[in-house]
């Protein structure tokens, strides 16, 4: 990310604008809009359905109704989110009078958005031109594709969403969730629709290989040409043949000219083929025959395609299936619904109903695998569990990879399992979880199959984008063909169809965040302020003065929070208040009058020279000063 | 980690040991002790050296001394760190009169510590046993196994340290950058030193295979029988084929009967042998002829042995050496006094020369794989280094694996070298990097070769630990000769050495910290302070009160920060005020007099809910009020 912001440890009493004493009479009587509704990720706080606070956006946003037109004829490619990251994914293609969206993601918050819930794209430039907005399509139910949805809509302007079956149970189920004035307007699509959306917009679609059932792909029919957005998928393939199936869907491109393919970089620097999904299935299905005792095996909620397999072969091995975590059952309830489960109902019983059955005869699916709290898993792992206890005959599987930024949980995790003495199975040491991206073969296979004039790499960091374009320059495209995009782009393809241009202008970029309750454009204030407070918390001075006589009443009282502990270092303590004081009554001498401002600044600085001095730690210092 | 502590978002007006407001006289003539000096980690702060506080254990601390003595004749193994996690490893044997340490470790900080520095084992069992310390046997030097030497020696009575030449000399250099009143005495041991420390002490030593020279491990000769501690270390091996010189290192343990094994734990659980270091040597080797342009190779400091060996092939394709961080350069310059680097010193340039040479002639070895801020490799990929400019012929290769915690600044600097056009080459891509413990096979080779009657894993978390006792349990050791120890666990082997218990009592596992310039066991008050405040930051309330009505002077004064930013939320500030206001005047109308702490609460409850309410985050509130 390019907004990264580093730590700067810089004085705090420079941060001039972070308003921190605000003083002002209180409207008692003023209303509070609580516009609309926001869902709350559950497992950090608790509490139901909210109202929302809005960030205002500040005196740094400009309207983009400034950047340039496209010329007529031309098709315009706009970056929301989902590169330079993974996460956030939204892009749209602009024509003269249409914009057609394509994802609507969130991302979760990371070490630079302490305390923020997540992040979605920055759409002012939509926001602006929300009248020629012709509908969002959904390439697969995902979070980091659907998940902005919900804040977004009607910023949007709440037009349709194009999907597929699933894809839109698993959204309306999400939305449900939230508090929405307008209802959406869904329209369902299969792999044979085609949708005149306008004059100038005509879809088609085909069907791909991800980890979640109706993934799909999206061609685009424009007047300048075909473009052809992958989302996200692998291949079906074994030993790197690929299946009859994709062989099939791909076969749509045969008789096509595709102007632009906009493709899948998560893998691309992984050579070859990645594992198939079908040896992770017949991984785990070797292991439900193999072990004696309970199998609780862990993965996404939305690898509802390996899930669904895996019930499989749990009750062709006679065994009965518990279900544990809300986002698990919801989306199994939401597949059996649509008759992608195809075993008895029976087999999967409440876990309240597992005495009535050997252990050996139980599995029990269940989330929990990334070590969050308050999980079946997690409170199994700490003996907590009402229904379940785990001992020695029991086997976990970890039947999903580790999201970067939870090793340590999940470590711990695991040893909590391990000394419980269960046995461990994890991707590590075992074929059971495959990623659902392709790596650099299946690309080439891919593209080879689309065989489009022009490339623009998604979904992935820079450096996976870099080795996305590099893949096709090697199957003979010209390097003049592939652009690398950052969020922010604008990418032009000129009106004749020769050449691709990403424009020296850009769209906002600012990082938007769901923080509690608020949805806004972020303060980097408050959040350089959280990663200050966590590495060495807060000191705050207060000093009473006596007008008359510029001096400082009684001795200073201090409150500090997350900086060392007080009780223990009454010493610190005490010597801070004199150095307080002194500062105060020394800036006091100086002037005639006193200067309040001038006063509190020399009181932060002299206290936090103390403190470093005395702690090596630099906690944000704040005074506040009394004249009576 | 058992210690873990788990994020509650309590009101935190329920923390009243927290010490919230300390009020107390200034003793203004006090004088500060400052006992002796620490290391303060490069990368987080900056100055130099510095004296250092000491927390005092509190009341929970409780002396050790009535942990029963061990039965006369039998050895105790005693666990200080190193078991349950990565990190810290320092382990001891103990005798009716003799204590021997082995390791020293330290451990970085993990989420469960914010602004905590790094934590060290805690000693409190050896610092009241000091007089029966015979000294501290180092394995190998790297931070995890000597880096708690500067901050504890003191505490254990500065015992003697033996090891190896080069691990000398690198414990004296990070030695050199604490003030230490005491001097350390080292002695140096060799493969075939026999080091009688006392009549029923004697240690012998053999070579192991590990990512830094000078690697060993321990024979320990007791009365009650021989003890080996491995250290870390892999094999050298072809394709599974161990090299005649770990053949000829194990063969000490041919004619011995050895009582118990210790031995590395870490990838026990991955099955097969691990990827040679040669085939590593072999890769980078193969990429260094192959590369065009200038090659930036970066990797461990930690990992002396390879960059030896890249050198060497650097210099055969007639190419000049830059080393870049102070880090490589200190550990090059050591291992080059010692002999260790056998090429000219005129291979090496210093970078202000590279201009001298065609880039494709250059090779520079740069630490900052890990993604760390103001490193070389750092400053090169955000254009600011001042000789160096990366573009597209240049190829950057991360010879090392991504510490977890890490990924998130090492996928943003690889996004920015990418964004420079360099050719990225990372383990994940090619072999460049092994990991320097021995997998599942090579464990089973090395027990096969020590073959002991008892064993207790070490180094790695709890599922690591037991994953190696498996191996044991697989080549036919019996299980109750194989116990699986914890941080404070105390394991003795009985006399007539027929079986190994653990305890029940253990010894005291506080965490004990360096934070700033602290060190001592952490106060989890002030790290639960430090995680809210991240989350949620901070929202003070001052209040000032007219004694003789019972009336709020003025409007409440509110400090905050890292909560929400004030000033596009004036609303909810002057909302708070009045909530402020109206609690304490209604709490003061319930009682004849003002009782403080109460009227506090009281406004603390109120406020908390009504931002909660308002903006769903729940800031610490403290709040202050003076009667006048």
């Amino acid at each position: 990310m390019r907004e990264k912001t580093t730590i700067k440890k810089s004085a705090p009493e420079q941060k001039k604008q972070s308003a921190t004493t605000v003083k002002q009479k209180a409207s008692e009587n003023e209303k509070q809009k609580v516009p609309r509704g926001l869902y709350q990720k559950p497992i950090r706080r608790q509490g139901g359905l909210i109202g929302s606070r809005e960030l205002t956006m500040g005196s740094e946003t400009e309207s983009t109704l400034t950047i340039p037109k496209q010329e007529k004829g031309s098709v315009r490619v706009l970056f929301f989110g989902g590169v330079g990251e993974i996460g956030k994914n939204m892009y749209a293609i602009e024509l003269e009078d249409d914009i057609l969206i394509m994802d609507c993601g969130l991302k979760f918050s990371e070490e630079d958005t302490p305390g923020v819930d997540f992040l979605v794209p920055n759409v002012q430039y939509l926001e602006e031109r929300k009248e020629k907005i012709r509908g969002i399509v959904i390439s697969h139910a995902h979070l980091d594709h659907i998940g902005g949805i919900s804040v977004l809509m009607e910023k949007l302007g709440n037009p349709p969403i194009f999907s597929r079956r699933l894809s839109i149970e698993l959204i309306k189920n999400r939305q449900g969730e939230f508090e929405s004035k307008e209802p959406i307007v869904y329209h369902e699509v299969e792999k044979n629709t085609v949708l005149k959306l306008t004059e100038n917009l005509t879809l088609t679609f085909f069907a791909v290989t991800h980890t979640i059932p109706d993934s799909m792909g999206i061609i685009i029919d424009t007047p300048a040409g075909i473009i052809t957005f992958t989302g996200d998928l692998k291949l079906t393939h074994i030993d790197g043949v690929v299946s009859k199936e994709e062989e099939s869907e791909f076969s749509v491109f045969k008789k096509k000219k595709v102007l632009l393919t906009m493709a899948d970089s998560t893998n691309a620097d992984r050579p070859g083929f990645s594992l198939p999904e079908s040896r992770v299935i017949e991984t785990i299905g070797k292991i439900i025959r193999q072990t004696k005792g309970c199998i609780i095996l862990s993965s996404f909620s939305s690898q509802i395609e390996r899930t669904i397999q895996v019930i499989e072969h749990a009750i062709a091995d006679g065994r009965k299936v518990i279900v544990q975590g809300r986002s698990m059952i919801t989306n199994l309830t939401i597949a059996s619904g649509m008759g992608l489960l195809k075993m008895p109902m029976s087999s999967i019983i409440p876990i309240e109903k597992m005495g009535d059955y050997p252990r050996e005869k139980i599995l029990v699916l269940a989330t929990g695998a990334q070590g969050d709290n308050f999980t079946a898993l997690d409170r199994m792992s700490r003996e907590a569990h009402r229904h379940m206890k785990l001992g020695r005959d029991d086997t976990v599987v970890f039947s999903s990879s580790v999201i970067p930024g939870n090793e340590e949980p999940v470590q711990n995790l695991k040893d909590r399992l391990s000394r419980l003495g269960v046995n461990l199975i994890t991707y590590q040491t075992s074929d059971v979880h495959s990623s659902g991206h392709a790596n650099r073969d299946e690309l080439k296979w891919i593209h080879e199959h689309i065989n489009a004039k022009f490339f623009l790499p998604i979904h992935g960091y820079h450096y996976m984008l870099s080795a996305h374009a590099q893949i096709l320059h090697d199957i003979g495209m010209a390097e003049e063909n592939t652009v690398l995009p950052d969020n922010g782009s604008i990418i032009d393809i000129s009106p004749d169809g020769k050449t691709i241009t990403k424009q020296e202008y850009t769209m906002p970029t600012k990082l938007t965040v769901v923080d509690g309750n608020a949805v806004g454009t972020v303060q980097n204030i408050v959040l350089s302020d959280r990663k200050i407070l966590k590495e060495d918390g807060i000191f705050v001075v207060i000093v009473l003065i006596n007008q008359r006589n510029k001096r400082v009443k009684k001795s200073p009282d201090i409150i500090s929070r997350g900086f060392i502990y007080l009780k223990e270092s009454q010493q610190i303590v005490n010597r801070a208040r004199f150095v307080a004081k002194k500062s105060a009554e020394q800036n006091m001498q100086r002037g005639k009058s006193i200067n309040i401002e001038n006063l509190k600044r020399s009181i932060n600085r002299e206290i936090q020279n103390f403190l470093y001095s005395e702690t090596k730690k630099r906690p944000i210092v704040m005074s506040v000063v009394y004249v009576q």
